[in-house]
């Protein structure tokens, strides 16, 4: 009989994300009819110049691509302010989570993190065996000084931050990121998952902090529209770049992925406009909210959290959607376990919420006490 | 100063393979006025039927891709006569053989493998910090008997065997595998890495072989021409599956790729087409070797050996075909040292190859000896 080495037969058999198609294959339903609200993905789609680049490398999609990924790594540097050796590019931050825990933390090695953050980092922490150790939440974003406190002490081989913060959606600026690294233990890497990073405030937008103790995680799933084809990239020191670069799939990222994140790179007035609808659609949402009586919180991403007043009816909401067809997830951590997440949809996806949120509440417990 | 941890660090900045793009910068060149016959890919492309799917999908390429790949998944328990529970979906094979590395040999862990074949099974190896031991090649593909003995001897968690093999070209049929596979240890994987399965001979083709100890790899890169897309699966046990199942990146495969997988797997009919012709291709290839005076080696795959007699002819051959536009690489292996591996092209493509190849080894060093 075969088994697999112990460390991954005694992990559970839990997936980070349970996707939209399996719930429609649950409830029976068609996944195309299903608005999908709930994956923070951009209904707004993707740049009009990807479709075009896509069809314009078709008869070439029986050619491996450029394992350097050159052309999109010069465009990355150009757009990000630094250079080609400081950039590698992975099937999206999932892919480069693994790489850099690989790289950086290993069997037994120590990260950090926030306690109910990204799931997904801690699936891949737990997958590559790195203990991680957790602070809890300041509201709705990793609370800097107890994690800085913690890696003083701990001494940790990574601390890992989503800035903007996902699920909670809020955001620390520069200059306390800045503070934050300044105090970070020298040997200690700040692995920065910026998926969000072009949704927060303008002045405080994607900062390039020159630390060499900083890697930058980007992706092109969120603004740019392009999560059906999994791409992102990392920003670092060209010494960091080089030691994952000894480890990476090197023919991991397809044709369509890098001549799609070319175009959609290239149209940064498309991104500009989804931008600025995902902030109407978060002024939208927060009057949704309250209209039902429900709390929401700021957000600087593409996503806000409907506070519903009791875990209870929080975790009633999301099924309760899903039957009138609106994919939502939920936080699962204390703090925000009474919360939903809802992504921000086109202003006709915000209407259909609308109207179909106070008849999904009606379905839920009610609250006993004022929201 | 941050570093990787001390394995990691100590690793060599190696690339298991330098792509065309890279040499035709370095040659000052436009890569696509490079004729491809290096990497394997297939010229002869893909299944009109997949650009149709990949235009029918772009409306949805800003939604995450099914992390369960169901609708694939499905077709491809049909396809290979099996259950959905017994197949995981990668980017590609590369993916496929980390994967199974990391859960079954992992960090320390023993593999055995041939010395010189599919040089990204040691870099992945390398990589997860698992320990290979290897054997030679018997001419052109692995040496059964001596895999055997060794594996018996050495008791390692896995053996991988490339069948068909690249770069060596040759096949071991259903018997001589059921052999092997009855012999191993019964605590040893077999990961089968059946990339050019489909270019075997016919009645030996894909043989399943029925044992929860093997893993089959297979890819859509090759037969199938879409390497571009990067994707693969894997074929085993249902305990084996459930067991990766738990470390695997769950939306590290996009949208098109699946799609484009399902277009290509219904249209057998173009598959046949392409391995009729890349029969073909292997005849006039060995008719091409024979015209300029060198051996070739009879393929089970969509590459083909030309023998130049000597390392230093085969190692002069490669730059001064590139030289001419057109891409083929070499085994590094001592016994295969003296060969090119030429991928089989299209009809006009071994035409060209033909008219330039004795104008290639003209410039080559001569042979000292008759080949």
């Amino acid at each position: 009989m075969i088994s697999p080495i112990p460390r991954i037969a005694a992990l559970p058999a839990i997936t980070p994300f349970v996707g939209p198609e399996a719930l429609a294959r649950q409830n029976g339903v068609l996944e195309s009819d299903v608005l999908r609200l709930g994956a923070n993905e951009s209904t707004f789609g993707a740049s009009p110049q990807v479709a075009s680049a896509i069809a314009a490398e078709l008869p070439r999609i029986s050619f491996y691509a450029d394992p350097d990924v050159w052309l999109l790594r010069q465009a990355l540097a150009a757009h990000c302010g630094c250079t080609m050796e400081q950039i590698v590019v992975g099937s999206g931050i999932d892919d480069l989570l693994g790489l850099f825990l690989r790289a950086y933390v290993g069997e037994g090695g120590l990260a950090l993190a926030t306690t109910g953050t990204y799931p997904t980092f801690f699936y891949q922490a737990e997958g590559y065996g790195a203990r991680v150790e957790t602070v809890a939440y300041a509201v709705t974003r990793p609370n800097l000084a107890a994690l800085s406190e913690l890696a003083q002490k701990r001494q940790p081989a990574l601390v890992y931050l989503a800035n903007p913060d996902n699920p909670g959606g809020g955001f620390h600026g520069r200059a306390a990121l800045a503070e934050f690294i300044a105090a970070l233990p020298a040997t200690t890497v700040l692995l920065l998952d910026e998926a969000y990073a072009e949704f927060a405030p303008a002045p405080e937008r994607l900062p390039f902090l020159p630390s060499p103790q900083v890697i930058h995680l980007r992706t092109f799933s969120k603004a740019y529209g392009l999560a059906g084809l999994r791409i992102g990239y990392a920003v670092a020191d060209a010494r960091v770049i080089a030691d994952v670069e000894k480890i990476r799939q090197h023919f991991g990222v397809g044709r369509l992925p890098i001549v799609a994140a070319l175009a959609a790179l290239r149209d940064q007035e498309f991104v500009e406009g989804v931008l600025l609808e995902v902030a109407r659609g978060r002024n939208k949402y927060a009057q949704i909210a309250s209209e039902v009586g429900l709390r929401s919180h700021p957000s600087s991403t593409n996503f806000v959290l409907f506070d519903c007043g009791s875990v209870e009816r929080a975790v009633a909401l999301v099924p309760a959607l899903f039957k009138l067809g609106i994919f939502i997830r939920k936080p699962m951590v204390a703090e925000l376990a009474h919360c939903v997440r809802i992504s921000v949809g086109t202003a006709m996806e915000r209407q259909r919420l609308r109207e179909l949120l106070p008849q999904a509440l009606a379905a839920c417990p009610p609250l006993n006490h004022a929201v």
